[in-house]
């Protein structure tokens, strides 16, 4: 059995044909060029799928799903996407619009949902019936699956974990809260907190290497300059991960699953960040004598959303 | 098919035989005396459930199985209590010793985890596929249900919603971490600020209620305070609701079920917390304009314990 797998990013379209167990054998990519209709990016998202195709050697009509990873809130059962803030979407009819082109079935799914499924089929959580995904990027986003099956919830709103409140009353969200772990674990926070770090520490290795200017700090910068052992990166990075094994604690205590994968820029930090987390976690676990997932950085890359989002074809 | 429902606790222990859909037929209870060895309680826990069958004229064959709820860890495959802080247990073999006395399949899962499941089946959730409870008492407990099941997680340590961590750095917590859940949302977190409140406001009601003895301040004396428009009293209840909505809109967030479930002693404030608690969630929503889960009171009281541990035996 073969998927069509396709992302849809705000800058991006990628699509990809996927085997049954998450090999991709073609893919390909178009802008998104997301101020235009809806009803253009679907066309456009139809004409991709129908070129990987061909690139894979396969008619359409031996794909015998396509899936979607969307970056925003998706309506599983009615194919409506209520909101893509990232795109502007509001209540676009994906299915409905897909169907003017090509008769496959099609499921929509949130992206970092698809791209934590993704792991737990051909990736790090391999073979796992539990784990969450957190994309640690320009925000937190997560992706659940239970049961060997992604979860969204009941409402498609579940597995916001970047909007868990693990500081009430915090730092401002753009959610409307306060104190969202999004706030503390996305690479946003990271340059918020060391632009505020260096007006204190002008001397710190963090500025230099922005040529002053602390607008141009970004996450890698401050990582980089943490390992190196410039003492105020290394007290933003220390505040990072103190907040990241917050938020991943609560995870455990509520959901408990087998793994934990970090992905999303900041996790390209790697070994560095991975230690850091994991020795932040072991003295805030509950039960400390019993075994609690682990917790393991994302394997696929820029590839797991084709890949999650073709799986979800299957059944 | 009929099932034993027993709800053992840190003072006595109660048991009930229990229909298909959750009706009681019979139930009673015994002391637990939890300074005895294991092998002494659990030689009642048999015996407790032989008479209840007996009451409902039944013999321990016609029992399907049986179904313990533990304040504590449960290991289900194992049947090993890992950890039950409240009967002083560490590694009990408790399904081993059931089996010394009665031949029935026996299950055990954790207390609060098989009340929320019995609402689910047979309370204020009842026909849901998933819902989280929340047992608002001496510590904050949680029982969550997914696909119509009990989920404890992988590990046997999930559902512990009273540690999630929702204000970090804050409170200290018995579990060892700073601002879990339970030190905002349970009746000890009314108790401990209504002292603190009652130190600056010697003239507020609660205090007179007490007989000037803030030693005797319970969690039903300050909300019986606020519901009478003692200030003091109000703004203690308005920061505990406050706290709750903030936990149960991170498990909108995270869990997106259909129903979140409050229980446990504060619940029995009624509507009066249920209102406050609706009214300080909604402006927390992070989708605005989507459904979201609802927020009710458990129904079943005192027997969602035996109800839902006799349930853990359907199949």
């Amino acid at each position: 059995m073969l998927y069509m797998g396709v992302d849809l990013g705000g800058t991006g379209i990628k699509a990809g044909v996927v085997s049954e167990n998450g090999e991709i054998l073609s893919k390909g990519s178009t802008p998104t060029m997301k101020e235009r209709p809806y009803q253009d990016i679907i066309r456009d998202i139809a004409a991709l799928c129908e070129k990987v195709a061909g690139q894979a050697n396969v008619t359409m009509d031996e794909i015998a799903a396509i899936g979607v990873g969307v970056p925003g809130i998706c309506d599983a059962k009615t194919g409506i996407i209520p909101f893509c803030t990232n795109l502007g979407w509001h209540d676009v009819p994906f299915i409905a619009e897909m169907h003017k082109y090509l008769p496959n079935r099609v499921i929509v799914d949130n992206d970092a949902t698809v791209a934590g499924y993704a792991e737990s089929i051909a990736g790090v959580s391999r073979g796992t019936q539990s784990s969450v995904f957190i994309t640690l990027g320009t925000g937190v986003g997560g992706g659940i699956v239970i049961g060997g099956r992604p979860y969204s919830g009941v409402h498609g709103i579940g597995s916001e974990i970047g909007h868990m409140i693990i500081k009430m009353d915090g730092e401002p969200c753009t959610c409307g809260n306060k104190g969202c772990f999004e706030r503390y674990a996305s690479a946003t926070a990271i340059i918020r907190e060391a632009k505020r770090a260096v007006e204190k520490h002008p001397e710190s290795a963090i500025l230099a290497r922005c040529g002053g200017n602390s607008e141009k700090i970004n996450a890698k910068i401050v990582i980089d300059c943490a390992k190196e052992g410039d003492a105020t990166a290394k007290q933003v990075f220390d505040d990072y991960v103190k907040a990241l094994a917050h938020g991943i604690v609560s995870l455990f205590n509520v959901l408990d699953p087998e793994v934990i994968v970090l992905g999303g820029g900041v996790s390209m930090a790697g070994e560095y960040l991975l230690d850091a987390v994991r020795a932040a976690v072991k003295p805030l676990v509950f039960f400390k004598t019993l075994p609690y997932p682990s917790i393991q950085l994302a394997r696929l890359g820029a590839d797991a959303g084709i890949i999650g989002a073709a799986l979800l074809g299957r059944e």
